[in-house]
């Protein structure tokens, strides 16, 4: 039969593509049979006009795909059909199996989403982060900022980050900073220069599961130590350190599902029995600037230098924009960047570059008290609206944050009054995605900072009205006795 | 004795910090000696006009400084000198150790720096990229780029690499994509989702150093596969396929380190062997974009669907923004896409906004053709200056990419050869930077793609001078007769 193939020069697909898949097609179609002969390479090639690699790279792919068959000598031959599929490889055998105790999947069409813990982009200061964005774009630095750079971060927003924690009494003399992808990617960077497979890891429960996970899925074994009102309690850490804990990984500020803060009181006494357990102290950090009052405590840092502290620009800033730091004892920065290397070579150099220039033309003290009178009303509406609406369940204001964590009443469950609440176009995560070993379904989170006061109102109306409903129906069956009892 | 702080209630250092490190002064100068009592925090605060909680977080400060003591009931007291100084961990104990086989690193001062394998800034587009970054800030969906994101990566990112790989044939309808900070993370990536500790991989060698590191801190068993003048050595492979490895991370085009290219009629028999091994195939496909001559070989992943394809911007474009991507079955995607949000949530936005719009301008094609012209000229003074100057040496002219391999002549160490070679202002790696279980210091990279012609050939003609040098040493020290035998 004739083969004429329309090729094109010019196309970014390559010639040998393009007559391979002309002849898949002619297979495919029937207009070549199984058990045909295909013309020699050199043949074709003459014909077409080719170069004779071309064709037999064409034949190659054909071939690697099961279309046809090459015999030594003999030529080229259309396969029968049941040859011509791959197999595919056997995934979930090569594949290493997920620990995560499940993701967190917000559902997005409903009108009041209270699912996650982020700031609300319409606060975004989209002018100001322009202004910044076009004078970096502009500045003669940019081509160093396009090449590759260091695993320890751009240099002048290490040292501006550095500097402003000397400051603040955080950073001291035997410290250094490494710059990470979000406070997320420095807590795997921690794991990998922590903790070996069967490590005991004491975090808070409940937990924000993305450090839940990360542990899990490095083999460790997770010790939850109880939050309550004033953060994770001590006779709990206690017990944890008893247990083997070697590692505490701990919010002090607004924790994240709870709101809960640390007084100043407790935190030497924190610090004291990690030091005597010989443990190490993770303090997750990015939260503490949202104070919507005046927060008279010391970062646990700031007490015991050898506590490594986690900051990040996604909460105060922008979370889209990947850039949080690690603030620790020379070694451990020594050891992240070297794995920090492994994992991606180096933050990205614009979004750096871009959050330093808002940082230090002030654009983002600005942002950040016009978030926190923001958040103040966020957070009288939420204060209001608990009053008002969910008289019936337990909960503690947080001082700032973007969550506050609502104990259902007795009998009543967070995952069945999901269901309800979605129907009635509002969202919430229950306890059970924050669950170390307890149940927590009992409870759930409210993630406020993303929603207008309106919203906030509206949506904890609606819970309150569903809630007592749920109680209603739950008092209504204890006191009816049971027909089949009669 | 008086204590009159200055305090500025104005300053962002909190009071209470503020007056902890006034009182840590008068300590450290003597004003306060051991044994003296401090004033109760109610006096204190009282006599400065503050908030008692205030006075007692400074007081906690100092005492977890070890520099006051409290004692229940009777108050605060400084404490002798030796009991101040606070305990630093044991963080050699605490530190996972590094299993990587030594780290790169190149010397900054010389004049002619062979040592980096990245694209020369000289050729950045920085108006076309400035008018791309332009388009997107002043883009009506700038706002939604500043919030979280999916950890799958920027949705039109993903949608046009998925486009652009289904008209090359390298995606099928069973594949999917996810996007990575570069090709070093979605080899991080894929490391976890494939590798458990001890298990075996195939890996080339000489091989990309980061490569290497990655899967020996993972805990892997690497074994070298020959790379020859035609890439990967088929008899090397089948061996490592023997030895039970169940990974092959081959970069098939421009290897870094050797710039071999595997030809068209050898990779039809590297999937069937890996086939037959039931092997999983990384191809690194980073560089063969960077084709100074029209590129007549299929991916690896055009003739079998089972192998995952790397793709990144960063040699065809620019290495500080750190945008790559995973092209593999579905189930693969799904794993490290669950793997990708444990690590850093998602790939930072604004840097995947600005690299779509970039390429979908054309500035990229544009861009790529310059990088290509420019390139073959290296190539050119490559070729020449080895030709001229490197004559006692061995070298395969690479027909793209960045980097070339010279074998020295029998007797002359790499190793030895860069102090020289430093002292006269040109710098290379060894080859003991790519090795995996062989020597490879009779070896070297000359990375030439950040470098102009004038500096390839001054460099190479330098090199030259200096192994004729090394070669009339050695042949002395040969026919030399030693004088303690006579």
């Amino acid at each position: 039969m004739d083969i004429r193939p329309s090729l094109n020069q010019e196309s970014e697909i390559p010639l040998y593509r393009q007559l391979g898949s002309y002849l898949q097609k002619l297979i495919e179609q029937g207009e070549l049979h199984a058990g045909d002969r295909l013309p020699p390479t050199r043949e074709l090639a003459g014909q077409l006009g080719l170069n004779r690699t071309t064709v037999s790279a064409a034949y190659d792919l054909l071939e690697t795909e099961g279309l046809i068959r090459g015999e030594v000598g003999r030529g080229s031959y259309v396969c029968e059909g049941k040859a011509r599929t791959q197999e595919p490889l056997n995934w979930s055998r090569a594949l290493t199996p997920s620990a995560s105790a499940g993701t967190v999947a917000g559902s997005s069409d409903v009108s009041i989403n209270f699912t996650s813990s982020r700031p609300s982009e319409k606060l975004f200061p989209l002018e100001d982060f322009r202004e910044c964005c076009r004078e970096v774009l502009e500045g003669r630095n940019l081509k160093t900022l396009m090449q590759l750079g260091s695993p320890r971060g751009y240099e002048p927003l290490r040292k501006y980050i550095l500097d402003h924690a000397a400051a603040l009494g955080t950073a001291r003399e035997t410290d250094d900073i490494l710059i990470t992808n979000g406070c997320q990617q420095a807590l795997d960077l921690l794991r990998r220069a922590l903790i070996h497979p069967g490590d005991k890891v004491a975090v808070e429960e409940p937990v924000y599961p993305g450090v839940r996970n990360l542990f899990l899925e490095a083999g460790a074994e997770l010790i939850g130590v109880r939050v309550g009102p004033n953060g994770i309690e001590l006779d709990s850490l206690a017990k944890a350190f008893e247990a083997g804990a070697k590692t505490l990984v701990v919010t002090p500020c607004f924790q994240n599902p709870t709101g809960a803060t640390i007084p100043a009181e407790l935190r030497p006494r924190i610090l004291a029995m990690a030091r005597a357990a010989g443990a190490v102290v993770i303090e997750n950090d990015i939260y503490s600037e949202l104070a919507y009052t005046r927060l008279e405590v010391p970062r646990l840092k700031q007490l015991d230098g050898n506590v490594i502290l986690l900051g990040s620009f996604s909460k105060i800033a922008f979370p889209g924009m990947r850039v949080g730091w690690i603030l620790a004892p020379r070694p451990v920065i020594a050891r992240v960047t070297e794995l920090k290397q492994l994992s991606d070579l180096h933050t990205d150099h614009l979004s750096q570059a871009f959050l330093l220039k808002f940082a230090e033309s002030g654009a983002l003290d600005r942002h950040q008290k016009h978030v926190i009178a923001t958040g103040r009303e966020k957070l009288k509406a939420v204060d209001q609206a608990c009053r008002r609406y969910l008289a019936d369940c337990t909960w503690n204001l947080p001082a700032g944050g973007m969550n506050i964590w609502i104990d259902l009443p007795r009998g009543l469950d967070a995952v069945s009054l999901r269901g309800l609440a979605q129907q009635a176009g509002v969202d919430y995560l229950p306890g059970r995605y924050f669950s170390v070993s307890r149940s927590l379904d009992s409870g759930l989170r409210l993630s406020f900072a993303g929603l207008e006061p309106s919203e906030i109102r509206k949506g904890i109306e609606i819970l309150g009205r569903l809630i007592r409903d749920a109680m209603e129906s739950r008092d209504d069956r204890a006191s009816r006795p049971e027909l089949a009892l009669v």
